[in-house]
């Protein structure tokens, strides 16, 4: 679990804008945008800017100034989206789940009785776009 | 998912010393300790020692300092298990697979082509005890 950090993931892509995302929030430590292939709607990332691999070479103080991060994105989410209930993932390695190798959290919010959906399918743009836009009109300000 | 917080919970009564646990860790703000239903070996838990429901009402200041707690284990964890990757989960509310109400973090080690068991069946506490030791081991000082 000690490999290196690979600038050219699709994350660190989107980190530079040279890949497109529908974002929620950003500020100087972090980013949060729509999953692509969301497990439920208002499915969302977040990551940090440090270019951490995964949970375990990321520094203590970039973990801990995320994880607040984590936190405001995921209020939204669940007031966005009335849910019941929250899920977060955070995946490390191929053999963790992950699959592309920039630290992210997995934010799902969950509603009573419907289950996650199966991985690996494609959302339509226009829908996440405006589940992107349902999240950040629940944002408040960052309380940090 | 505003619900108040049940000083009676299985891991209030931990932390109280009511109810025994394979200890793994503990300071001031966190204790890490063997989950009972382990889905996979040195499946371990990490909780504040604040009363927090869930992701949602702890302080971000006490769910820094407690990431930074399961970061620390989550290393010693996988070095423990010489595992390829780690899977981490933490659940919200009911409807977001939480089934204790005090807020957790899972940290589940992972070995390439090995699944996750399926949940619900209880471990042998003498094997417990031993993957509680061998993750004490692999435990360095506290970074912090």
């Amino acid at each position: 679990m000690a490999a290196a950090y690979d600038p050219e993931n699709v994350f660190a892509k989107i980190l530079r804008g040279e890949i497109p995302s529908h974002k929620v929030y950003e500020d100087e430590v972090a980013l949060a945008f729509m999953d692509i292939m969301p497990r439920a709607d208002g499915h969302v990332l977040v990551i940090p800017k440090a270019p951490a691999r995964n949970l375990l070479d990321i520094a203590p103080d970039a973990l801990c100034a995320l994880i607040a991060r984590v936190q405001h994105v995921a209020k939204a989410a669940s007031e966005a989206f009335a849910a019941d209930g929250l899920t977060l993932q955070q995946f490390n390695e191929s053999a963790g789940g992950q699959v592309v190798f920039h630290l992210h959290f997995h934010i799902l919010p969950r509603i009573e009785g419907v289950a996650l959906r199966p991985p690996g399918t494609m959302a339509d743009s226009e829908k996440l776009k405006a589940h992107a836009e349902k999240i950040k009109a629940a944002l408040g300000p960052f309380p940090g």
